[in-house]
């Protein structure tokens, strides 16, 4: 369970929250979008988060001594304060399930709520999504050059504080990763934790070999031996060999070795020759050191022996793009009763958002079950499936296909309704393998390391033409 | 106060602990030297998060669940897990306090204690003062940027998430930022909170005059308006300026505007104009939008006039450097009741550590009170500052300085003493304060944002030779 985080949220919040309770407009509908403009390189993103966030909202309370610190700003009045020692959140918020596949623009998080209440969840609302979405997304980069070998996750030290590592490695593992070195994240999500020990295991003995025997000594089952303290293969594989010759004839098998600094594509072919003359061809070998996707599809491609990669500074931190950048944009509210679209005009076109209250749509081939494209409509359109659908690139709207035997899915769905939590809280693993799913539904150009494919996002028709009308009046609603 | 974090470690801590402990070495003493080797492009680091971890290492406490969920694992020994939940740390620690100047291979952090215990405390010890040291250090440089500007952090929704926003606006505030948006960070540590509103409050009215007129009634004294949600020049900032007249002739006195897109240097420039021409010379600009302290200088060479710097994303997550890379590396260790030196030697020189028990020294010219040097030494090495002292490069040793005149001042103090806590909390504040202080006895060519002079971080004779002996012998003690 997230920890109390109600007073984590930008002051502005709060001066905004005072301005519409003292305006009475603070119980008006407002509805916001959480998405991501672009995130440099990355094509796609997984969705990751969503529990936290939840369970941020529903643990929402200011405590007595909130107040008391409040009061002490000197901005808010006392009827405000009573105000907020009694928040609580009413609204409705629809969301991605965790581990979905989405693309630039699509509201991951949709939060309709009396505008007082949407306003105060944004900050950290981002926070959490920004956070395991990214983290999430590079796992998904990594596991996807590892092809198949087995990923696990070794950032703790280098997170941005205990946070970073503990929710970081829980979205790494829906990105794809197959454990964590973090025991509490083990714990909390019943994920599997891995680990043998450091160069100061070996340092701590008078030599390599007594170090690696008392390690067997200990884990006779279990014994896997960083081999690189001194000198790899004139010293660590070859007092390796001896140990697992030692277990052997007490009828223990062997598990590996972990290289963790050198040239891991030439060492790990070398290690791999010299376990297999040894006749131990089933004994693994885990890489790590400055690993990320990049790294490790070049390695693969210059032969090395690797079977588990241990990715740990440039996954925990997403190192060549720490922050998602996602925002949360008011996208309707409520006008005289009616809620009434709204849009942000900015003179840079990528910050023009779209407005009114909206779904999104994923479309597959029937024949093939591929996903061929997104489309983000208004909640009220209607499509009927059994009839072609004509979609179109909304910059330009020239490009166009038309679709038959298409299924469309709904990506939003509800997760909390009239303030309850209307959530079935799936195990880790279980997000895991729908995020696996999901990815394999995605043509492989679109996961592409470098300039993938750009997957197509369009609007329906209702929402280009509300877009276009609302643009030619610089935001404002036809109706208003 | 930190929450217990005991469980947030490597699997590989544990393992190796059960290793100690099976193998009954367990209580034999350890020193670890945590410290990192390089940054990337920052010469000097300014440490934080020690009151982090020394709260962290206060509440270690393994607790019945954990226990529970540790024997699931199959790994572990009953006594070991008896062991576990008595565990206590008994050791010792020696510190730099935060807001300290650190370089490359200093050590930040020492630590000797039995080395079961020692070697728990690794990845949470590292975590902390990693993501602490390394958003100081951004901070710092942002500030410097910022040549006495007033600078705000304002990252918490793009911080890689909830801790990483709270104890990174903490270190923002120790490397020299003034206040944060964080409104929990501020209730925590006591330091000033600041914000305004945001886009949405403007699009939640009908027109921008009307929301700027609501913001003002709501905070008549404390006005401060953003002008960019439509046209900054063409409807911002006039209404700003209407709505400061307004403000005027009922009495109060506005505060300014906020820019958060577009060209801040041409835009800053224009508000200003703009605003003295209608009298407003003592309204602020406070400027934000993708900021950092390379932007900050390009804008102020440009002629920006901005008093406020908004700092978020390439703060919070130290955008172009997200990990320090710190490490914690075996220094010595008990042999036969004797702590013996112990090094790691690595075909990588910048890899190879310092061995034996060690202190820093910073060496002041006593005409200027300018820093001059660092010095790595044994602890038992004894300096007469009465006599001069020669100090030379540790690669290049043929580069050598005599000093006289100079003071040696210890950087290292003692921060846990047989398990007890033996330490001033100062009030964060007081760290920034001590902070700025300090940097002022470096000269500028230390602070340049690009190619920084290299500033002296030599051996002491002792130390040196030491090292030179062990590398001959492979990282052998002479009395091994």
């Amino acid at each position: 369970m997230m920890r109390n985080l109600t007073m984590m949220t930008d002051l502005y919040q709060l001066t905004m929250m005072y301005g519409y309770f003292e305006q009475r407009m603070d119980r008006q509908l407002a509805v916001f979008d959480l998405f991501y403009r672009d995130a440099s390189t990355i094509e796609y993103a997984i969705v990751a988060g969503l529990e936290q966030a939840i369970e941020y909202i529903e643990g929402l309370e200011f405590t007595a001594e909130d107040i008391v610190y409040l009061r002490s700003l000197g901005l808010f009045s006392e009827g405000f304060l009573d105000y907020l020692s009694m928040f609580k959140f009413t609204g409705e918020v629809m969301a991605m399930p965790e581990g979905t596949v989405v693309f630039p623009g699509e509201p991951i998080v949709r939060v309709c709520a009396p505008i007082i209440e949407a306003q105060l969840i944004e900050t950290t609302l981002l926070n959490i999504m920004n956070h395991q979405t990214l983290i999430a997304t590079k796992a998904s980069r990594v596991a996807h050059a590892a092809m198949g070998d087995s990923v696990l996750e070794f950032g703790l030290r280098r997170a941005q504080g205990p946070d970073a590592a503990i929710y970081g490695a829980r979205a790494a593992i829906i990105g794809g990763c197959d454990a964590t070195s973090n025991v509490m994240t083990g714990e909390m999500f019943g994920i599997p934790v891995r680990g043998t020990h450091a160069h100061s295991w070996v340092m701590s003995f008078p030599d390599e070999l007594a170090a690696f025997r008392a390690y067997a000594r200990t884990f006779p089952d279990n014994c896997m031996l960083l081999v690189d303290t001194y000198d790899t293969l004139k010293s660590g594989v070859p007092h390796a060999i001896k140990v697992f010759d030692e277990l052997a004839a007490r009828g223990y098998k062997p598990v590996g070795i972990r290289l963790d600094s050198g040239d891991l594509a030439y060492l790990s072919r070398e290690a791999r020759r010299m376990m297999d003359a040894a006749g131990y061809t089933d004994a693994i070998i885990c890489a790590s050191g400055d690993l990320d996707e990049e790294l490790i599809r070049d390695l693969k491609s210059q032969g090395a022996r690797v079977d588990i990669w241990g990715v740990g500074t440039r996954l925990i931190t997403s190192q060549d793009c720490p922050a998602l950048g996602g925002v949360y944009k008011l996208s309707a509210k409520e006008v005289d009763g009616v809620l009434r679209p709204k849009m942000k005009v900015s003179d840079n076109p990528l910050k023009v958002t779209n407005p009114g209250v909206k779904v999104v749509y994923r479309i597959y081939d029937n024949a093939s079950g591929m996903a061929i494209a997104d489309l983000i409509a208004l909640q009220d359109e209607v499509f009927d499936q059994r009839q072609p659908l004509t979609i179109f690139d909304p910059i330009d709207t020239w490009k166009q296909m038309t679709l038959t035997g298409y299924t469309m899915r709904r990506l939003l769905q509800p997760v909390i309704v009239d303030g309850k939590v209307a959530y079935h809280r799936p195990e880790l693993l279980e997000i895991q393998a729908n995020c696996k799913r999901e990815l394999a539904t995605f043509w492989e150009q679109y996961k592409r390391l470098r300039n993938p494919h750009v997957y197509k996002v369009d609007l329906s028709d209702g929402l280009w033409s509300l877009k276009q009308s609302m643009l030619k009046r610089r935001g404002q609603a036809p109706e208003d």
